[in-house]
C-alpha cells in the first residue's frame, strides 16, 4: 500500500511537533545517526577512517583500497581489489548527455564545481546501490579532468583503463602518464579526505538516501552541499599569498603589511581550535616527498620559507594563540604540486569525498530509517482570503 | 579568511560528540528549525500554508499568488503580481543542454522525475538567490511538459509567455490551452502541495541551502530525495484499484476479493490517523468541479461508486477503524481529470512543491547558519595497517 504509506509519512511531523520537541537551531548538539565510517575528534587531533587512523591509511593505501575499506569495513584482499579496479575502470567513460552539458556549462563560464554537479546528474540510476556507486565514484575524474580540459580549450583526453583511479585522474588533466610520486601523493590526499564524519554534504547524501531514493540522486545532492562556502574542507587559496609574495626575501615584508592591516592569514590557524589537524603532518610529508621528486622545489622552499616566516610573526603579533599551519596549506601545496589549479581543488575534494559520500548511503540503506526532523511554525494561523481588487 | 573558516566548520562536530550529545534516530522528536511557510497538525487535521488554512487558499489563490505568499509573506497586489507571472513566464524556456538532456534521458528510459531533476541541473544558478528562484519555479513545468511529449515521440510544445504558469503547464503538455476550469482545477492542486512543513525533500533543500550554496543545487538535491518511497505525499497510482473494476457494478466483487485476500486497499486510510487530511475535501470539491465541466464523468461516476464501495466494505472488514478516503484518491481523480498519466504525478507534485522548496532556502537563507548534526563512530579506532601480500 505504497499510496498510503506515503500520506502518512509526510502526515507524522506535524503531530510530533504538538507533542513537544526540542529545538536544536542547525541540528548542533544531536547525533542524527551512527557510523562505522568515520570519527573526527577535533579536541584530540584525531581522524579516524574505517577504524584505522589517518596517519596509519592515507600514504599506503591505494585510494581503491580506500574506497573498498569504507564500502566493506575490511582492506581487500588482492583479488577483491583487482574486481574494483576493473568494475572502476569500466565505467569512466561519461554518457554522451554529460559531455554536452559539460561543453555548455564550461562555454557558460560555470564554476567547475556546479559543471560536475552538472554532468554527475546526468549519469543513469541503475536501479542497483552498488552499481551506482561505482558509477560515481569512476565518473567524478572523468568529469572533472573533461571540465577542465574543454575551459582550457583542449579536447578532453579518453580515460585509460590500465591506470589506477588516481593516475588515470592526472592522466586526463595533463594527457601524460604521471610517475609514481604523483599518483602516490594525489592518493594521499584523496584518502585524506574520503570521509570526515558528519560534514553537511554527507548528510545532504544521507538525507536524500533516508527516502530510499538512488545514490546517483544523493551524491548530486552532495555535490551542491559541497559548494557552500559554510561547508567546510574544501581546500582554499591557502597559496595564494605565496605566490604573491614570490621570492623568500619577501616573507617578511608582505606579512608585516598584512598583519599590521589587521588581515588573517590564510592557512594558518584555527578560531577553535588549538590542536594540529591530524591530516596536516600526512600531506606535509606527502607534499614534500612530492616536490623532491618532480615538482617545482623552488616554489616548495618559498612556501616552507613563507611558513616559517607566517609563524614566528603570528606569534609576535598574536603571542599565546599558537597559530598552527592548518590541513589547507598543505592541501594547496600538494595539489598545487601535482599541477592542479586552485579552481580545480574544490572538485577534486569532490573525487576523494565521494567515496565516503557512497559509503555513507549504503550505511544509511542498512537502517532503513528515513531522516527527517521537524520545524516549529511561527506565522499566523487563521488569515482569511482577501480578493485581489481589495489588496 | 574562507580557508581557515572552512577547516573549521568541519572539525567542530567531532568535539561536540565528545561533549556528550543526544542520539535521536532519524532526527525524530528533533525541529531542526522556525518557519513561517507551513504547519502540519496531523492530529487535528490542519495544514495551514503562509497564516491561510488550506481550504482558505488553495481553491481561491492562482498558482503565482500562492508562491508570491510563500516568498513574501503576503498576497500581492495587482502590480506585484503581474510582475511575478512577467518574471515566470520570461524563465520558461529551457536551455538547450537541458533539451538535450531530456531527449538522452527520455531516450534510456529514465523515470520522469530522473529527467526532471537531470533536465533541473543544467539550469545555470546566477548569483542570485530570487533569479534561482524564478528559473527553477519558471523551468519545471516546460522540463516535465517536454520529457512527457519526448516519451510519446512527440515534439515538445514552446511555453506561451500570455498564459498563467499552471495553464502553460496543461498546454505544453497538450497542445491545447485549456479551459477555466482545468487551470482552476490544476491550481488548487499545485497549491495544496505547494508546502507542508519540514518534510525530507524540503529538509534537503534547507541542508543544502544552509551551506550557502544555490537554490539550484538546494532544488536538484530536493527533487533526488522527493523521489526516495519513503518521502511521502506524491499522488501514487490509488486510480488503479477504479480502472480496474472498470464498471459500477463490478466495485464490490473486486474489493471483497481484495478485502478477503487481506490486501489493503491503496486510496483510502492511514495507520496512525484517523482524522481526514485537510487537503481531502479541497481536492474532492475540486475534482467534482473539473468532471463536471469537461472530463470524463463516467469516470467520476464510477469512482465515487468504487469510494461509497470500499468505505461501506471497509466499515464490514475493519469494524471501528474508521478508514476514510485519503488524499491521494482525490489527487489522482484529479490529476486523471486533467489527463494527466499516473506517471507524471510525481513530477506534477514536484511542479507544486518547488514553490516550498524555493521559500524554504530564501528562509533557510536569513538564518546563516549551517545546519549539520552529528554522527556517533562506533567502529574500531586503532586498526594496523596490513600490507595487501599479507591479507
Amino acid at each position: 500500500m505504497k499510496g498510503a504509506a506515503h500520506a502518512r509519512s509526510e502526515r507524522e511531523p506535524g503531530v510530533e511537533v504538538s507533542g513537544g520537541a526540542a529545538f536544536a537551531p542547525g541540528l548542533e548538539g544531536v547525533v542524527a545517526t551512527r557510523t562505522r565510517l568515520s570519527m573526527v575528534d577535533g579536541a584530540a587531533g584525531r581522524l579516524v577512517i574505517a577504524g584505522f587512523p589517518v596517519e596509519e591509511l592515507a600514504g599506503r593505501a591505494s585510494f581503491e583500497e580506500t574506497l573498498y575499506l569504507l564500502w566493506n569495513g575490511v582492506l581487500p584482499d588482492a583479488g577483491r581489489l583487482e574486481g574494483l579496479r576493473g568494475d572502476l575502470a569500466a565505467r569512466r567513460a561519461l554518457p554522451e548527455a554529460a559531455g554536452e552539458v559539460l561543453e555548455a556549462a564550461v562555454a557558460g563560464g560555470a564554476a567547475p564545481i556546479d559543471a560536475l554537479r552538472m554532468a554527475a546528474g546526468t549519469l543513469a540510476p541503475s536501479g542497483n546501490d552498488r552499481d551506482d556507486a561505482l558509477t560515481s565514484v569512476a565518473a567524478f575524474p572523468t568529469i572533472v579532468a573533461a571540465c577542465w580540459r574543454l575551459s582550457q580549450g583542449r579536447e578532453p583526453v579518453e580515460p585509460d583503463p590500465g591506470l589506477s583511479h588516481a593516475a588515470n585522474y592526472l592522466y586526463m588533466l595533463s594527457g601524460e602518464v604521471p610517475g609514481e610520486e604523483r599518483v602516490r601523493a594525489l592518493e594521499t590526499y584523496l584518502n585524506t579526505v574520503s570521509d570526515h564524519g558528519m560534514n553537511a554534504s554527507t548528510f545532504a547524501a544521507r538525507v536524500i538516501s533516508s527516502t530510499g531514493s538512488d545514490l546517483i540522486s544523493a551524491v548530486v545532492g552532495a555535490i551542491g552541499a559541497l559548494k557552500g562556502p559554510l561547508h567546510g574542507g574544501a581546500p582554499g587559496p591557502a597559496l595564494d599569498v605565496v605566490f604573491e609574495i614570490g621570492e623568500p626575501g619577501r616573507a617578511e615584508g608582505v606579512l608585516r603589511e598584512r598583519l599590521d592591516r589587521g588581515e588573517r592569514l590564510m592557512g594558518f590557524g584555527h578560531r577553535v581550535y588549538k590542536v594540529r589537524d591530524p591530516r596536516a603532518d600526512v600531506l606535509a610529508g606527502a607534499a614534500e616527498r612530492l616536490y623532491a621528486s618532480d615538482a617545482d622545489e623552488e616554489l616548495y622552499r618559498l612556501a616552507l620559507e613563507v611558513e616559517r616566516t607566517a609563524l614566528r610573526l603570528l606569534e609576535e603579533y598574536k603571542p599565546g594563540r599558537n597559530l598552527d599551519t592548518n590541513v589547507e596549506f598543505y592541501t594547496a601545496l600538494l595539489l598545487h604540486g601535482l599541477g592542479l589549479p586552485t579552481g580545480l581543488f574544490t572538485p577534486t575534494f569532490a573525487v576523494g569525498r565521494v567515496a565516503g559520500w557512497t559509503a555513507h548511503c549504503l550505511e544509511q540503506r542498512e537502517t532503513g530509517r528515513l531522516i527527517r526532523p521537524q520545524s516549529e511554525y511561527v506565522g499566523p494561523e487563521a488569515r482569511k482570503w482577501v480578493p485581489l481588487e481589495e489588496r
